[in-house]
């Protein structure tokens, strides 16, 4: 039961889709093989970089995408032809994917998925890959900030509440543990994906006892394993927080136990947990930990931490959950190119906008990594099948900007899209979530500190190679020619 | 398949609720009936009233507590005590529940469900109640922002894509149904609700064919009675309206047949829409709706609409599903009363920020309307029991500061909260969706424009009954005069 809300139907598309994969189906460009490119366009909370994930939800559906006899009796009512119906109901998947692993740092209009197939297949999953990369990369990012913010201080998601949906309150709780949340409150997520979850004091506890004393001597009662008090139920300095070092005493120690933590959930939480740790301390206790909770963020908890607030857990319920301060990641997929007699043309979309113009062809991603230091220097785009010679000095220059130039040496170049799916087949084993976590640390330590802080993070170059910067200037040209 | 997506797990809860409600099982208060009220404490953006939505997947989920002997098992492992293991196992809900219809418009701190039933079970549903009605009526909110700016014109939702997770897919689309939107690009929630979808075409169709003009020509072949283009993918004005009049005369005329509409989704739209408006009519194509997209929302749209554009369809995607202004409701759970020997004694959480000291004991929520204009006057929250008599006038006075006052006449008082489980039976027959929708439109009506604004509302009143406030102020100087 808790895992179907894991689980993508394959009819979470919209109707557009499958008016374009039917007419595509009945066109003559039936068989013709597309490229699409999954990327993002802006960086939520405008930060340096994002963090991938996804991946592992796309490999579920692109594995189980299939339609119910009801679900094509509906679709024939909306109109589908009887021609698409029978491809559907025997649909079998046919397309290369490739995918950027996750938790591995991304940045704007890379592809960080891209797929090569049947134009009917490569369109059909659209909406539901777009949605699947939005919401974990939404999710990962943020939690990363979080992280950063708290300075090693471990940071626990407890957004179920909050969440918008089912979903997210299981997927997003996996997407901040990539991002390095170190714990949940959910028990789906802990249930289908082994993140630790954590448990504290509800405020109704306190209420439904007659005093907040008999309250937290009752639960310790209870929970002398795992004892974690609410203290703000009244008045945290002068009741709460002597109420449970009394009922620790009373209770706990004489049978031999520690109190678990104290949260604290309103009020100054800075001053608060000075205040509390102090007297903690002087009663003994100095091993009782202090949870703070209370609609935090980066920016409060970059705060408390530089201002020396004594927390050993923050607790980060809906701004995380729902990325409140930048609730959309950017995510668009992009036609690039079509095969015609074994060649591949490259297309592109101009739009009105100059931003939503895209970059033509199938491409591989390159990040250039310095080799002493380790850091990551740049991404570089080329067409698919070029290559990139480490042993050469590899000059990158700005798309837009082109005199701007830097030569770069003594770098390794690693190619970032990973084959996930080969003619429809799965060939990616996939990491266990500990070890993308793990990952995600890791490819986050190769990025330089400029890049990675708040407040007007340095630019992470994405470039172009020459080849792919031709073809695209001339298509820009072509198509601005032909209307002047 | 694709229902699950709409269904609550029972294991969709925190590991904190389960600790307390097995606690409860295993102390003296097992058999306490306690009551919960579940309230929000903001208005998204700054609006002067929000819209319930969430009540029929609230019932979905009340009627399907159970759990499976593998959700049991991991229970077991967390360290859940068998006694409470063997209740899960044998689930029997009890409660009464009350909820406001969804649709009513609903303001900060006034109960939207009410929970009485045995305290165990009262907070074991608290997650998922605060889920699911924080996930669908943030976005029923939205959704009547958007309708109230677009002063008439249909409001599409395009959400999908962009969702927080598949849940949010679909009963956000639901949700903004209810708001007001008249359509959705989703097929899941047509097929599972009922609700209209629309289709546009997709930028890669036009990509995918040589030239603009033949990728317009085969669609209009394809799809005569549905035929709406994207013009922005190379040019506007200069390729894509000339290629869609000459498209749709070149195969549509003939066969006797009008094009639905164009879609623009990049530039000014309010200025390209005036010109393709210009451009079609003079084509004879007068009856060709414009449809606008491209990360839309109620301001933009305001501005367009008071500009003059020309558009016979708002698409809105982005931020309508995550509700990207605003992407939180803040609903809370929080206990307000128990009995004890028959009697209700009423139960208040202090905490140390003055806007989280909650309202105590068991209520009722009234909404007067004035006789004559029909007009919504104020909503009054009363002790449980308590009547108010029509037939003589009734004085509101603010609870923070009472010397503000208001003596109302010729009103009518009508309860909000309706019951829809009885002793866990469910007790509400369910109206359809298009009559919530229906209702919501109606509701709204009743509301002052003032409320209605977007710029600094005018407060609502939500005043307490002297009763109530009584009870309120003795609780607050109780625990306050304590500590002293």
């Amino acid at each position: 039961m808790s895992k179907n809300i894991i689980s993508i139907p394959s009819m979470l598309t919209e109707l557009y889709e499958i008016k374009a994969a039917d007419g595509y189906f009945n066109s003559s460009l039936k068989d013709t093989v597309a490229y699409f490119d999954l990327f993002f366009r802006k960086v939520p909370d405008r930060g340096g970089f994002a963090v991938m994930a996804g991946v592992s939800q796309v490999i579920d559906y692109l594995k189980s995408i299939s339609f119910s006899e009801e679900e094509l009796d509906y679709l024939r009512e909306k109109g589908v032809s009887e021609g698409f119906i029978e491809y559907l109901r025997n649909f079998e998947f046919k397309c290369d994917v490739y995918a950027v692993p996750e938790g591995t740092p991304i940045f704007p209009n890379e592809p960080i998925i891209k797929v090569r197939g049947p134009i009917v297949q490569a369109q059909l999953i659209e909406t539901a890959l777009l949605m699947l990369v939005n919401q974990q990369s939404l999710i990962a990012t943020k939690a990363n900030r979080l992280v950063r913010a708290s300075r090693g201080t471990v940071v626990a998601e407890y957004g179920t509440r909050r969440a918008q949906g089912a979903s997210q309150a299981v997927l997003g709780a996996r997407a901040a543990y990539i991002g390095g949340c170190s714990m949940t409150s959910g028990l789906v997520p802990e249930k289908e994906f082994g993140i630790p979850s954590v448990s504290t004091m509800i405020h109704s506890w306190v209420q439904m006892f007659d005093s907040e004393y008999e309250a937290f001597c009752e639960y310790a009662r209870l929970y002398p394993d795992d004892c974690s008090v609410v203290v703000d139920t009244y008045d945290t300095i002068r009741s709460g927080i002597p109420n449970a070092i009394k009922a620790f005493n009373t209770v706990l120690v004489p049978m031999g136990k520690r109190p678990n933590s104290i949260r604290i959930d309103s009020g100054d939480i800075t001053y608060l947990s000075k205040r509390a740790r102090k007297m903690l301390d002087e009663a003994g206790f100095p091993d009782c930990d202090i949870m703070a909770s209370n609609s935090l963020d980066e920016y409060l908890i970059g705060d408390m931490v530089s201002q020396g607030a004594k927390v050993d857990c923050f607790i980060v319920g809906e701004r995380l959950i729902t990325s409140a301060s930048s609730p959309l990641f950017s995510g668009v997929y992009k036609l690039c190119a079509i095969e015609k007699n074994g060649e591949v043309i490259p297309k592109i979309n101009l739009s009105e906008n100059v931003s939503k113009i895209t970059i033509p062809s199938s491409k591989q991603l390159y990040r250039l990594f310095d080799m002493d230091s380790g850091k990551a220097i740049a991404d570089v785009l080329t067409l698919d099948g070029e290559v990139i010679d480490e042993k050469k000095p590899y000059t990158l220059f700005d798309p837009d900007f082109t005199w701007k130039r830097k030569d770069v040496e003594n770098y390794v170049a690693r190619p970032l899209l990973v084959e996930i799916f080969k003619d429809g087949k799965c060939v990616y084993k996939e990491p266990d979530l500990e070890s993308i976590r793990e990952y995600c640390a890791d490819q986050i330590d190769t990025l330089w500190d400029e890049v990675k802080r708040f407040e007007n993070p340095h630019k992470y170059y994405v470039d172009l190679s020459k080849e792919l910067w031709r073809v695209r200037n001339r298509l820009i040209e072509e198509y601005k020619g032909v209307k002047e």
